[in-house]
């Protein structure tokens, strides 16, 4: 898995405090910005998190690109709506060189490592021949259509890679660029880094955290899941480690 | 594939026409609907849809039951975010007797759909037999921490079928509740019924458009591909069906 | 200020704990509503909402009829995005008949009433007279351009409210068509049902939330501000009358 | 008015062509930017617009300063959901020195703006006697209450500013911070810049544009009405003047 930050808003503690200071007083917008030490944007930015005032955090984005994850990961990381994505498209790439993304569960016992690799490349030997028999008929009728030959071998290959792709496994990689706001960003972090989430879903938004909380340690201090800052609301359902969480994400 | 309409807004409208009506008049909420006739409801909506005044028709949503259709189409159609899915978990649900969706050019290739069926019947025997393994140990690791078998047993499984998804192909099936606005609605049949479309979303949407027509038949008269109701905005790259793309959902 | 549902989802309830049954069991999308009791129904949606699992909840949408509210309050309810709206148009409508929400801490003091219902009618004679002069000016234009006179009469005065509305008071009666789905309205009641919030838009969110909780009991009987279901979330700021508002939303 | 990008996402061109390419190639995360020239870059952004492959112009933000408008055009503005509002309070705010966006219609007409000017300086004087009255009442209450003399009147005078505002006009003036994806952007241009609009809302659309479109040409080349890119959409409403608006916004 990787992850970088590929762009984000500037400045984006001190953008959040100026737009929210606007709200409270008769500054104008010349200047929102000045007089806003690092202490004060601090202290603002405490302060709207306390309150529950949420809005301002939707001024300042993060743009992340993420690859080396897989397709199901993807399905769940596309729920989040308040969100931009661009997805590496599996109709027009060929992806008979996947890189697949094997569960620890299943890298930890061999019997399963064998039965998971096996079926990785028995994926990938049925995709590539696919792929060959569905581009021979699609050029094939092209070329009897009247296009030229290398168009029609072009063509027809996106043509194949649309249908083979069915039988690409859940573990195959993809690549995404991703786009959240701050508020959203800290929704992402509640629900996915919590131990409840998924395994690998929980690994991509801890790395996410760690690289916003490096550009923006302020925003992101008491973001994670929700046992960093305040109970585990699961109830029974606990699992029980919230002082190591709040270790691991406090010392991020 | 089913579509089903599982609940919708009654008469929806006559809602959106209500709607737009106490945008323009005095009238108030009390009585908002009277007076508003099939004729003089179907007169509105012409005018909202030829005026472009897309927000009314955000008030009535209609609600899909969807099934037999394959995770490679929800993969497409949860990027609309405009809408409300819930969807069959794989990480709950034992998926060992999964169903999958053959693309028809690879079933039209017997050679093609011979290489389709033996990945799909290796998959499902990788699946079990993964799904095994994951919860035998998972089930030991639980039992040994104290816990009583028959509990270990049913929390293996779902650990177990949380990571054997993992070689689960594209073409697996699974079940999705939706719910879209008609504003939503319409920018979805008008980017999924185009013949430019993948096939699988494409068959789905022109169900779906065939399902809220017989419901409300006014509010989708126009709805379909972009060519339905005016030009194709592909340019050079149309696929010149425009007047069978015509007849075909103008007849629906 | 007067509060109508003019329509929702049918049966919102059965159709939530149907779309949640899906996500977690083999079952079908055919038959997904049946052997939902609805005690069972009730059981599945309390254990949603005791699990956070907000996303069947978006399924279901109600939709609004509203007036006698102010433009005042109209600010307040547009800030809430998840949710669709019609309005009455004051760049459309006549507004020399307007009526007025006076604020019961104005209403409470002779003195200030006194002045609060001034300024209305005050505003009320600028008003015509802007929306008279201006109308005279755009007609005599649009003769000399050569339009009829009865079109111009027409044409005039939709021009001369858009500009004569400048005048107009915050407190100015509007009227409302909005859906929201289930999801939505919880964070609606959440945020404006508190003490804290604003006299009309708190007024208006306790009349919506006791017209919904009178077809859907089950999903709203935890609605309200914060402190009806769990602690006060604003610590030291906290009004004090968890206990009253438990008794008054309990009781609804 | 005055209008100030105070903060957008870098070099938002490059970031839009990057994200739009890992959709179509096999090309990674790092070094996605790479061998993105000028150049380059303009031929992607403008081959995704001709596409209408939207979604990757989503990934870019502006974040717009602005003062002197009113609350009127504060109310069409937050019609656009997909977008992200800091405003100032008149609950928190005291507006006693507000200014007043006079419509030019008004302007031109001395007997219409004699009558506008009557109404500004009449609801300023309302607003002042009437947070006056409710101050002292609220500050007697608290002290009454046993609270400090100088906390009260600091409390007083926020409850008091809260219902004194219902004597304001639409014509007062409020400050936004505004953050905008460039999806939204060219909606809110597309609809808000078009002759039909109201004209505060058009002369702040305008100028928007005029201030994105220094930084960024090649992704607003084409935005402004529909006129500027393509046939008018209103048909027989046309305001006729498509050659004048794709001068104006040509040459901006």
């Amino acid at each position: 898995m990787k992850v970088e930050i590929i762009a984000h808003t500037p400045d984006p503690e001190k953008l959040i405090a100026s737009a929210a200071k606007l709200c409270y007083s008769q500054s104008g917008v010349e200047g929102i910005m000045e007089g806003l030490t690092p202490e004060k944007t601090e202290k603002f930015i405490d302060m709207l998190v306390s309150m529950g005032h949420a809005s301002p955090f939707e001024h300042a984005t993060f743009t992340f690109g993420i690859e080396g994850v897989s397709r199901a990961v993807l399905a769940q990381i596309t729920r989040h709506r308040i969100a931009s994505f661009s997805v590496q498209s599996q109709r027009y790439v060929n992806k008979e060189s996947f890189t697949y993304i094997m569960p620890p569960e299943i890298e930890a016992v061999p019997e399963a490592k064998e039965e998971f690799l096996r079926a990785m490349e028995e994926d990938r030997a049925h995709y590539i021949r696919l792929a060959a028999i569905l581009k021979e008929k699609h050029k094939a009728r092209m070329v009897k259509e009247g296009m030229d030959g290398n168009a029609a071998e072009k063509a027809a290959e996106k043509l194949a890679f649309e249908d083979a792709r069915s039988v690409l496994p859940n573990a195959c990689d993809t690549k995404i660029v991703m786009t959240m706001n701050v508020r959203s960003l800290y929704n992402f972090f509640h629900l996915r880094c919590c131990t409840r989430a998924q395994w690998e879903i929980r690994a991509l938004a801890t790395e996410m955290l760690r690289k916003v909380k490096a550009i923006a340690p302020t925003l992101f201090r008491l973001s994670g899941p929700p046992c960093v800052s305040g109970p585990c609301p699961e109830g029974k359902m606990s699992c029980g480690r919230a002082k190591e969480m709040r270790e691991l994400f406090g010392n991020m």
